[in-house]
């Protein structure tokens, strides 16, 4: 089978196939079942017969022609099978009784806590006006995001973005999401989770078996949509119909028998998908289970090598990133400082210069983008050049001092599960903030959902007594290079955004923030007429007017309807 | 509770929490549970003295301490509750009979499907030796990966590799993963799959009810380790225990009210975390189910503004992204030939020469790199710099013709849940290639898995005549913007690479490749006494030494053992 590769229509099989019997190893619940077939002397032969054969065959097939030939169309332009939805929808009926006569009395501080129709875009008014009031009490304050847009436009911006979020849907829904309910006093046993088929590859299916009371004739049925049924042994006195195919039924008078036959049901993935799900049906007379088995390519990592054994060497480890724009002198004072406590360590700078100056040194690599291209195109670039396993992100006005020890901040990615964590900024007056928000989503239907900011963390770090869980961050963290380019700075975002990273990183990014390293921003106290022209050019890129491209950008490219925050 | 947002230790539940009562709509199984709840007039002047009363507590608060002091600290130090996982493997031992005494026989046509143990790296040996045979037959060849590091030093590389891919694991593995089994007449109903919530929020657990013969008592316990369970409603007849808790008991002498009871109950996530899997235990006397109920903030769209309705505004629609070294004349030729057809489409061309040129022209945006950096380094500048819905990958040596119809791709994204899709590049003989491939992954155990590469694809696509499925393609492609930025092309690929991109986005991508839409290739016969210098230095990068840097990579980087490819 493997030396008949050849360049015409069919593609084939191009090796033998995956089975994951288990995730886990150590799960040694089924008998082995491969074996090392030895190779007879008889099939060098055959080889060599069939090759000749086929030469001829395909000498003729590609004088005959080079398109190939469609093998198996398949049909990418529709929703996954609604049949199965339905099915599931009706099974979930079947399975309420409705108890509509058994009274109840609300628990109103948990009734409560659940989800509202829709999210109601408020902040808050009245409180107290003290002096400062604001610092003690920030109060929350909402923006109803569709305002970014004219009244004139708002229309046409909601359709196309309801479109595009439809094909958003098609494309990242399976049935892996949909709710499935295990009915209660079924004979039937099987997997409710942990199948998994590599695409076009055979598993064994674990865990399927029959217990039912005495009949005289036991049957079960298994059905799928991307693949299908076969079994990898034969047992004696069980009849298989179906084998090879999507519906497969099994029958035997004895129970025992079944079962074993049960443990050898193998599911072939024969329709190709790099990363969906497919639904199983597993039935006998009366009852019905469903399940699902996910195919995918598998996860593959993206290891970096941290270098030699021992002290962690941070310049291995490390590359620091950062953008500037008409700052060439608070660069070169952050770049000194640097150097000072990390004389090897890589800088990346991005520059969107007008006129651009050189930026020289050893490991300093400077990027040249046209001229005003922006802020988060600038952090975009900067972090795609990356090449070590953590990135430090830096504003090209800080200033590294004795306690911006970069050596703290790895300790905490190297013993954790975090990807980023955060420092803090210290200011000429000496306030250091570590700018820490959480952040929640609030499903608010067709109209999108509702983003919630609150400045303040979720939970402290075990092991780590300066640091603390959160969801976003200040402007100056280590993050992991491969998370961090996963998620991404969108280049769309020309001029003031910092939090909409950490937005764009929900669900990808485990964010900390550890106050204890601290970087020190240089003066940001100017008096009017001390202010240089690059300050005053600055100013005006830096402090635009209203924030309409964030917004815009919250509401089409996020789907979110309101945005609250303190 | 909104206003009292203060800036000392205590992270509070910043707004109302969150239900997914079901992640489809159209399933209305559930008793409706939220009214609005008028605001009294009661609450505003409660409120007024309320805040009185903690502005002073505040103050002194805040004289006393700066540092946060921990609340509900989280250990993010250590793997998923093993418990958990030695209680699964518990469950799935009792629930399987061995049925040893049952004999079968091998069906050897599918047990050759499964997996071996482990992965073999060979490729074929044998075979005619014709003359261009390996044009009809090329042969698979193996590479062992391992053989990219010398001997001395292969050790620590496999040591440090082992420990990266370790702390890989602990950051994405969930107990999503771990393999449930459904056991068989259980007199419980549950939900076991499709129930999520966000982090730090509550839901209605649907589906669970008892269904058990009669008796004395009926009893349910509930257990979960990331959150507490409650209830929204209250029914007579039933005794609550361990509401509020990670250990919930109900119990009742009337089965109906226990079920009605059990409409209601609810979970509360407690332990944030952005993504992640919480294992819930329901048991009643000498039974016990569990699942699993997704933790994480919801899957946040990226979404792009596709223009004005009507026809494909091309420009609107796609960026031509490429990179050049040493090639101003052939980057001039492609680009003139683009403007031929794309009078307006954004052109970024990412250029890392040692003495770099200006490259003017409307919608052109040139970033200058170091010298040298590399070719995937220079491919991730330019697509991190795409702010339209999807990007054009060409080479610099490309040439638009008539044939070049970049219409034909955007229809292709636009219809169906591709990602990805490739045309073709023509020679200048005439010679059109795809360069379709397929790739699968085959477990390896601890030495890392086998990637086997192909010529070759899955299946057509409907609808698409001269489209097909596969993994890796040419490089002329359309993509989505966000998943190529998602995936990335690696700075660490300094020469030569190509299907290295779509290694690393097996799983992410879906890719397609369409033979009807034509680049050509600007001329690459060259005699050697019609190279140009610039031709001689070109070739002495673009050719170099062995693939060191990239089978290294894969070693490390992917986990691999091994490469077999034709």
């Amino acid at each position: 089978m493997n030396g008949l590769s050849v360049a015409n229509a069919a593609p084939q099989r191009p090796l033998p196939a995956q089975t994951l019997v288990s995730p886990d190893p150590g799960l040694q619940a089924f008998p082995p079942l491969c074996h090392c077939v030895p190779r007879s002397p008889m099939r060098s032969l055959r080889k060599k017969v069939l090759m000749v054969m086929v030469t001829v065959g395909v000498v003729a097939a590609l004088i005959r022609s080079w398109t190939p030939k469609p093998y198996g169309a398949v049909d990418v332009r529709s929703k996954p099978d609604t049949k199965i939805e339905k099915l599931l929808e009706e099974r979930l009926h079947l399975s309420q009784h409705t108890y509509n006569d058994v009274p109840y009395r609300l628990k109103e501080s948990v009734a409560g806590l659940l989800a509202r129709n829709g999210c109601v875009c408020e902040g808050e008014s009245g409180g107290i006006n003290l002096p400062y009031s604001h610092l003690l009490f920030p109060r929350v304050s909402a923006q109803d995001l569709h305002t970014a847009f004219k009244d004139s436009e708002l229309e046409e911006v909601k359709r196309r973005r309801a479109q595009e979020y439809q094909g958003f849907q098609k494309r990242s829904q399976t049935a892996a999401d949909v709710l499935i309910v295990a009915a209660a006093n079924s004979p039937l046993q099987y997997p409710t989770q942990g199948v998994e088929v590599r695409p076009l590859k055979t598993i064994l299916i674990p865990g399927l078996a029959l217990r039912q009371k005495t009949r005289e004739l036991y049957l079960v049925n298994l059905t799928a949509t991307l693949g299908t049924f076969d079994i990898a042994a034969m047992v004696d006195n069980v009849s298989v119909r179906g084998d090879g195919e999507t519906h497969m039924t099994l029958s035997s008078r004895l129970l025992a028998s079944l079962n074993r036959q049960l443990q050898f049901v193998t599911y072939t993935n024969t329709l190709f998908h790099p990363n969906t799900v497919d639904t199983v049906q597993f039935e006998t007379d009366g009852h019905q289970s469903v399940f699902t088995v996910k195919v995918r390519h598998g996860v593959t990592p993206k290891l970096y090598n941290p270098g030699p054994r021992g002290e962690y060497n941070v310049s291995a480890l490390v590359t620091v990133a950062t953008k500037t724009f008409l700052r060439y002198d608070k660069l070169q004072d952050l770049i000194d400082s640097i150097r000072q406590f990390y004389p090897t360590i890589t800088i990346v700078i991005a520059d969107d210069n007008e006129h651009p100056k050189p930026v020289n040194g050893p490991n300093i690599e400077h990027y040249i983008m046209p001229f005003g291209k922006g802020w988060f195109a600038g952090r975009n670039l900067a972090v795609s050049q990356v090449t070590t396993k953590y990135v430090l992100w830096v504003d090209d006005d800080f200033i590294f001092t004795a306690n911006t020890k970069l050596e703290k901040l790895v300790d905490v990615l190297e013993s954790t599960t975090l990807d980023l964590v955060g420092g803090a900024v210290r200011e000429v007056t000496g306030y250091t903030a570590s700018y820490r928000h959480t952040m929640s989503l609030e499903q608010g239907g067709d109209e999108g959902d509702c983003l919630h900011i609150r400045r303040g963390f979720h939970h402290a770090i075990k092991g780590f007594p300066n640091c603390v869980i959160a969801d976003g961050v200040i402007n100056f963290f280590l993050a992991r290079t491969d998370k961090v380019q996963q998620v991404g700075f969108d280049p769309r975002l020309a001029r003031v955004a910092h939090l909409e990273f950490f937005i764009d990183g929900l669900g990808t990014l485990h964010v900390g923030s550890c106050d204890d390293v601290v970087v020190s921003h240089a003066s940001k106290i100017k008096l009017p007429w001390g202010q240089s022209e690059s300050d005053k050019a600055y100013a005006k890129f830096r402090y635009p007017g209203p924030a309409q491209t964030k917004n815009s950008l919250l509401f089409f490219k996020n789907r979110f309807q309101c945005l609250t925050h303190n």
